[in-house]
C-alpha cells in the first residue's frame, strides 16, 4: 500500500496498481454497470496525453526527462498495454473528469516507475501539472470521443463496402428470377428477385455516404478550450501546435472550432451521428425483416429464398433452422435506436457550460458503432453471401397470383380490370381466360401485355 | 346523394361533396386522431396530378378537353381552395392510398363540373384512368411528401436565421458583461454572458447548415416507378417528363432515383431527415434550459438575465412571471425527439415493396418541420430579442466566487491551489488574499493574472 | 373592442369573447401545433371551478350571487357550450396556467353576464379573486388531469371488452381449424387457429385488468394544495370540502393525496399510467402484424385467414385489397409508444415544486387514451369481427409440413429425429414414410403420434 | 479436441470445455455486443434444469443414474461454478436457444464427468434426450427470465426502502429549515426544506410499491408449455410437477398460466415490467436534478445544500467539487428509459406463435433492474446521507425574495397585490413596507398574514 492524497484527504492505494486517489474514488463511487471505458476511448486519450507532452516539451514548458517518460508511457497504452488499469465504470457522473485522472495518474506512475521512482511519487511526474499541463477534461475527453468514433467508423465503413458487394452480387445472381412484388403484404405486380437486392444495396450505398458525411462532422474539436472553451491556462501557439500534432499522430483532418466554447457545451454533433447511424439500423432492420419473411417456411411460408443453415434452431423441433442472423441483425436495430435516445436525452440536458452526461453519450455512441459494424458483418459472411434462390417456388406464387391485372389497366380500364378481378378472385378462374372471354383482347395481344418480364421495367413506347 | 360503385358494391354519396366512394369509406374506416392530412400535402399531390395531367395531354395519352378541366382543378387546390374536402384522417393504413384517392376523386368531380357534367359522371373524367394515369400511390405519395417536407424547411431555415441573428445580436450586446462560468451547475472559471450566446449562435449555424443538407436528402424521388418501383404502365419518356415538369412546377431540384425500387420501399431517408430535426430540437432544448436557469429567481435564483415578460405567470401568485417561451420550446423539442422515435419505428417496419406506414412518417416529419418553425420564431421573437443583461448581479456572482484560483496553476501547481481553495471554503477569506499571504506571488502579479477578463481567453504568449 | 388590464399592462380584446387579457397573450405566445387543449380536459376543468364556487359559498368565502353565477356558467360548459372560446394552444408554456386562466376568464365573463354585467367588469365576477378563488394552476391542473384521464380509460376498458369478446368469439368459431405454428417465421408444430385468437383474448384480458389498475393510479390528487402542494391561502375545511364536492360530481373515488407536496411536483404516475397504455399498444400492434402476416396473399402468401374487406386497397392494381385496419392499428401503436416517450421525458424534467411540462403530458397522455380507444373499436368492428378462416389452405399447409417431427422425439430421441428431418427436407418424403422405413414404429403407433390434433394439446399420460 | 456433430455437420470442440458444438457455433455467429448473458439468468435455467430433471426422475421418463448427475452438475452452476462455460453473446438470434443450448450442454458434459465419462459421450447422458427432456426453449427460457428478474428485484426493493428512510431522515432533519419555493425556476412561496425531500421520499415509496406490484406481474409462467405453449411432448402431471417443483426451489409463488400459448408469444408483461422501472428512473431523475439545483454554487448557485464531497472534481479547476452522484444517477435514468424503448420495441414485434427477440427484452430488463439497484444504493450512501443543509443560505434568499405577496392576496385582491409586486420589483422596497403604506391592514395583522412558517401549511380556519 502507497500514501496518497486529494483535496479530500488521504487514502491508501495498492502498491502495484499505476492508478491513484482519484481513480480510486472514481472506482468505489460508480459500481454501477460493470461495463469499462471503450478501449478505444482509452486509446484515444493516451494519444492526445502524448500530444500535449511532446508540444508542451517543445514549448519548454515541460522538463525533457519528464515529457519523454510520458511518451514512453503513453506508446504503451497506445500499443495496449495497461489496459487493466482503467478501473471506472463507463457510466459515470463527472463529465468524464474519472476517465481523464485515470488517465493522468496511470501515465504519472508509469511514467515515474520509467524515470526510476516509486510509483506515487509524484514529484517526479506529476498528474495534473506534468500529465494534464494544459488540458482539462472538458477539452480532452469531447476531442477524444470524436477520435474514437472516427476510429471506430473506418470498420464501420469496409463492413457496409462489403455488405452492398454481397447485395449486389445477389442482385446480379438473382437478375433472372422472376417472382410476386408485394406491397402491403398483398400480392402486387412482378418483380425481379435481383431487383429487390438492387434496392437493399442501394439504400446501404446511401448509409455509406453517410458515413463518410458523419466523419467530417466529427473533425471540429475543442482541444486547447480548457475548462469552458475559453481557452484558459493555455496560450495561443500550444492550442495551435496541439491540434496540429494531434492530426499529425491520428492522420485524422481534426479542425480546431472556430467557437470552442460552443463545441465543449453542446453535444448535439452526436446526436446528429447516431441519427445517421440510426437511418442504417433501420435500413438493416427492414432487410432483415425481408428476409425472414422470404425465406419464412421452409414449407408453409413464403420461401422464396433459403438462408444458410448457421445452427440447429431448436431445443425440441428437430431439423428446424432458424434465421439467426436476421434476428440477431433486428435486435442490433432496436438496441442503435434505443441508443440514440439515451445519447438524445443526455445531449439536450447540457447545462450552461458543459455537458455533465458526456459518459453517457460516449458509451453509446462508440457503442452503436462497433455493434453496427458487427451486426453488418455477420449479416454480409453469414448469411448475405451464401443466400440462395428458390427459383421454381417464385414461379409457381406468381403463375398462382394474380398479379398480371394491373398490365391490362392501359388496355380495359381500371373499373374493367376490377371486375375481371373479382370474378378470377371468386372463381379461380386464370385472369388470362377471363381476359379472352370478357374483352376483344387477342391472344397475341395478351402474350405481349401478360408477360411479367416486361411488367418488371418501364414500358418503352408508352403503352 | 348519389350513387357510387367500387370493388366492393354501391354506396350513397352526399350530393354537395367532391370525394367519392373511395373516401368515403376511408374516412368511415379511420376516425383515428381528427387531425387533418397535412394541407401542404395536399398541395404538393395536386401539384403532382397537375404534372401529370399536362405531360399525359402532351404525350397524347390524355384527352386535351379532360386534361384541362384536370389542371384547372388542379390549379384551385394549389390556390388553397378545397381544403375541406380532404377528410381523410391523417392517420390511416394504406400507405396513403386514401389520400391519393381523395385527391383523385375531388379533382375528378371538380373537373367534370368544369366540363359542364354532374359529380359523379366519371365517363367524362375518371379519377383512376384519368387523374391518377401513369401513377400509383406508391410514387405520388412519397415524392408529393418529400415536396412537402422541402416546401416546408424553407420557413424553418429562415426562422433559424433569424434566431442566429438574433443570438448573434446579443453577443455583442452582452460582449463586455463578465461573470461566472459554470460547468456542472457548480462556479467555474469566468466567461463573457455574449460568450454564452455566441456559442448558442453557433449551434444553431450548424443547424442551419443540416437543414441545407437535409434539402440535398430529399430531393431523389420515384415519381414514375408505380407501383413498386418498377415503372410497369408507365413509360420511358413519360417518367422523363413527368420528373421534368415537376422541377418546373416546384422550382425544386428533384431528382429521379436513379433505383426507384429502392425509394419506393425504403424511408430511412426521412430518418435521416427526422435525426437531423432532432439536433436541432436538442439544441433549442439546451438553450431554452439555459435561458430558464440563467433567469431564475428573479431575486432567489442566478438572476444573470431578464427575459421579456410575455404573461402573468400565476393564478395565485401576484406578479409572479414564468419563462413560458422557454418552457414552450423545451415542450416542443420533446415533441420533436418523440416524433423521431415514432419516425424510425414506422420506418423500419416496410417489408418488401412498400412502407405501408407512411402516413404516420408523414403526419409527424411535417409536424416536426413546423412545430420547430413556430418555436424558433418564438423564441427568437418573443424572447431572444429582448433578453436583458442584469450586469450588476453578474458581477456581484463572480466576485463572490472562486473562480480565479484556477488561474494560479500554472504558478503555484495544482495542488498549492487546490489548499488555497481549501482555506477560502472555509474561512470565507478572499481568494487573493490568500495567495498574498501564502506565496511569493506579488501585487502586481496578481493583478495580471487575477484579471477575470484575461482568464476569457487563451493567453497570448504561454502563461 | 374592451378594455382589460393585468401585471403587463392594458390591451383590447374583442367584444364578443368571453375569453380576457390573460388569455389572448397566452394565445398570441403559443402559436405552436394548432391542436386545442383536450375537451375532456376543459370539462374537468370546469368541473373542479364549479366545486370551488359551490364550496366557496358554502363557506361563506363567496358571495351566493357570484357563487351560482359562477355555477351556471360552469354547468353551460359542463354541457358541452363555449367551446370555441378555449383558444389557447394544447403545447404551451407555464404548467398549465393559461388553460386556467383561459377557464377563469370564461365563466368570470359569462357569468358577469348572466347577472346583467358586461364583458370585462370584473367588479362584478373577477376571474381570479373569485372563479379561481383558493385555487392555483398548481392543484387545479393536475386534477383535472387525472379526471380526465379517468373519464376517457371508460370508453377505453369497453372498448377492449368488446375487443376481448370477438377474439373471444373467433377463437370458438376457429376451435377445429388446424393450421401450421410458426417459431421465427418458421413451420412448427400444429396449433388450432382457435387457440391463436385465444391467446390475443388473453393479452387483450391482461390489459384490462391494466385499465384497471390505472384508474386506481390516477385517483390520488392535489386539489386544494395551491401553489406548491403546502395548501397556502386554502382552510382546511376548504380543502377536505372540494374534494369530497369533487367526488360527488364525477362519481370517481378521487382522494386527497396524504402528500400534496410530492403530487404537486411529481408527475411519474403519468408514467406508470402511460407505460401501462404501452402495454396495450404493444399488443394491439402485435396482434395486427400477425393478422397482415396470416391474411398474406391471397394467393402468394399464408393466406390462412381473410380480413373483411373494407376499401379497394390501390389506384393502379384493380382488385387489390389491403389490411389497412391492422395497418392503422400498428401506426396507432406508434404514436402511442412515442407518446410514452415524450411523457417520460416532460415528467422526468420537472424542477423543485412543480412540473412546468403538464401540458405536454397531457397533451399526450390523454391523446394516447383516445387514439387507443379509437384503434381498438376499429380493429374490433372493422376486423377482428368477421375474419374468416381459409380452412383449405391451412389444412394443405399444414399437411405439407415437416411438423410431426417433434411429436416422434419421446420414441425415436433428437438425434435420430434430426437424421429423419434431413431427409425429407433433402428427398421431399413425406416424414410418416421414413419414419416407417427407418424405424421400428407401426403404421397404428404412427397413428396415434402423428395425430395432428393430438399435438395441439399436453399429453394425457406422459409420451 | 473432440468430435462433435449436430444438423449441420460435423465440428472439432475443444477437449476442456463443457459446452458442445450447439454452443461453438453459437458462439461464432454471433460475435456482437461482448457481454455475456446475465449470470442471474443462467442460474434460473440451471434451477429450471435441476427441476425437471428431478421430476423426469420421479415420474419414472428418466433414469436415476443420469438424473442424479444431472441435479448435481446444475448444483455446482448455482452455486456459481461453470460461468464461464456461458460463452454466447447477450445479443443472440434465435429467441434464446443458443443460450438453453448452452445451458443442455454443459449440463450434459459436467453430468457425464460426474459419471466417469469422457465429455462429449451423449450416449451416457444426452443434452437433448436428458436434460431439456420435455422442455423447449420456449417455456423454460420466459419462466427463467421472469425467476430472474423476480431474483433481481429484491435487492432493488431492499435499496428503495434504504432511500426512503434516508430520504424520511433528511425530511425530519431539515423539517425546520425554511426556504423559498420554486415553481418554473422562478421564486414562489415558502416551503421548508423538510417539505421537499418529503416528497422525495413519497415519490419513492410509490415506486417500492411498484415493484411489489411487478413481481406479482411476474408471475404467471409457461413453463410445460413447450415449443409454442400447447404442451406438445410435456405431460400433465409433468407439466403440474415441474411448476410445482421450480416454486418449491425458489420460494416464488410462480404459477403456471391458464393460458400458456399467449405467455409463450406475448412480451407485454415485460413491457409492463419496464414502464414501472421507468416510473422509478424518472423520479430518480427528478431527485438527482433538483440535488444538482439546490447545490449549485458554492457561491454563485442557489447553494441551499451541500452535497457530501465524493472526489475532486476538475483536472484542471483545483477545489471544484462536482455533484457526480446525481450526475450518475441522471445518466442512470436515461439508460433505463432507453432500455425501455428497447423492450417495447422488441416485445411489439413477436410474430405468430413467439417472439424471436427475447435475449434482447432479457438483457435490458434485467440490466435495468440492476443499474437501478445500484443507483439507488449511491444515491442513498454517497449522497442522501450526508447532504447538510446551509440554513443560513435559505434564509436569506427567502427574506430577500417576495415569496410574501401570494399570502396577501385573501386580505387585498389578486389586483392590488399585482400593483404591489410591481412596485416592489421595481423599488427594491419590501413587501411588508409597501402594504403598509397603500392598505389598511395593520402590523399586528401583517405579523401574522406574512409570517413564512404559517405560510406553509393550509390555514387552520379559513383565511
Amino acid at each position: 500500500m502507497r500514501r496518497e492524497k486529494d483535496l479530500l484527504g488521504e487514502r491508501n492505494v495498492p502498491e502495484d496498481v499505476y492508478y491513484g486517489i482519484h481513480t480510486l474514488r472514481a472506482q468505489e463511487n460508480f459500481p454501477l454497470t460493470g461495463s469499462p471505458v471503450h478501449p478505444k476511448l482509452i486509446w484515444s486519450i493516451a494519444l492526445i496525453k502524448k500530444a500535449a507532452a511532446a508540444v508542451n516539451m517543445e514549448l519548454g514548458d515541460l522538463d525533457e526527462a519528464i515529457g519523454k517518460a510520458i511518451i514512453e508511457a503513453a506508446d504503451e497504452i497506445l500499443n495496449g498495454q495497461w489496459l487493466e488499469q482503467f478501473v471506472v465504470d463507463a457510466l459515470q457522473g463527472g463529465a468524464g473528469t474519472s476517465t481523464n485522472m485515470n488517465m493522468n495518474e496511470v501515465l504519472a506512475n508509469r511514467a515515474i516507475e520509467l524515470l526510476g521512482g516509486s510509483k506515487g511519487d509524484y514529484s517526479l511526474v506529476h498528474p495534473l501539472n506534468h500529465v494534464n499541463l494544459h488540458q482539462s477534461t472538458n477539452d480532452v475527453y469531447p476531442t477524444a470521443l470524436r477520435i474514437a468514433a472516427i476510429e471506430l467508423l473506418k470498420p464501420l465503413s469496409d463492413a457496409c463496402a462489403f455488405l452492398q458487394t454481397e447485395l449486389q452480387n445477389k442482385e446480379e445472381q438473382f437478375a433472372g428470377v422472376i417472382k410476386v412484388g408485394r406491397t402491403e403484404m398483398q400480392d402486387a405486380v412482378p418483380i425481379m428477385l435481383g431487383q429487390e437486392f438492387s434496392a437493399y444495396a442501394q439504400a446501404i450505398a446511401r448509409d455509406r455516404w453517410r458515413l463518410y458525411k458523419v466523419e467530417e462532422r466529427l473533425r471540429q474539436a475543442n482541444l486547447g478550450g480548457t475548462a469552458v472553451g475559453t481557452g484558459l491556462n493555455a496560450g495561443k501557439k500550444y492550442i495551435f501546435m496541439i491540434n496540429e500534432r494531434v492530426r499529425q499522430y491520428t492522420k485524422i483532418g481534426l479542425a480546431r472550432a472556430e467557437n470552442m466554447i460552443d463545441i465543449t457545451q453542446n453535444a448535439d454533433v452526436f446526436v446528429e451521428v447516431s441519427g445517421l447511424l440510426k437511418a442504417l439500423a433501420v435500413n438493416l432492420g427492414k432487410i432483415a425483416h425481408d428476409l425472414r419473411l422470404m425465406s419464412s417456411g421452409p414449407r408453409a411460408g413464403l420461401g422464396e429464398i433459403a438462408l444458410p443453415e448457421r445452427q440447429a434452431g431448436s431445443s425440441i423441433m428437430p431439423g428446424k433452422v432458424n434465421p439467426i442472423i436476421p434476428e440477431a441483425v433486428n435486435q442490433a436495430a432496436f438496441q442503435v435506436m434505443a441508443s440514440d435516445m439515451a445519447i438524445a436525452m443526455a445531449a439536450q440536458s447540457g447545462q450552461l457550460e458543459l455537458n455533465a452526461f458526456m459518459p453517457l453519450i460516449a458509451h453509446h455512441l462508440l457503442g452503436s458503432i462497433e455493434l453496427l459494424t458487427n451486426s453488418v458483418n455477420i449479416l454480409s459472411e453469414f448469411c448475405i453471401k451464401e443466400i440462395a434462390a428458390r427459383e421454381d417456388r417464385c414461379a409457381q406464387l406468381l403463375e398462382n397470383s394474380m398479379a398480371a391485372i394491373t398490365a391490362l389497366v392501359p388496355y380495359i380500364g381500371y373499373d374493367k380490370a376490377t371486375e375481371i378481378a373479382k370474378i378470377a378472385a371468386q372463381t379461380g378462374k386464370a385472369v388470362r381466360k377471363i381476359v379472352m372471354e370478357t374483352t376483344t383482347l387477342t391472344a397475341a395481344e395478351l402474350d405481349r401485355i401478360l408477360d411479367p418480364y416486361t411488367m418488371t421495367r418501364p414500358n418503352a413506347g408508352g403503352k
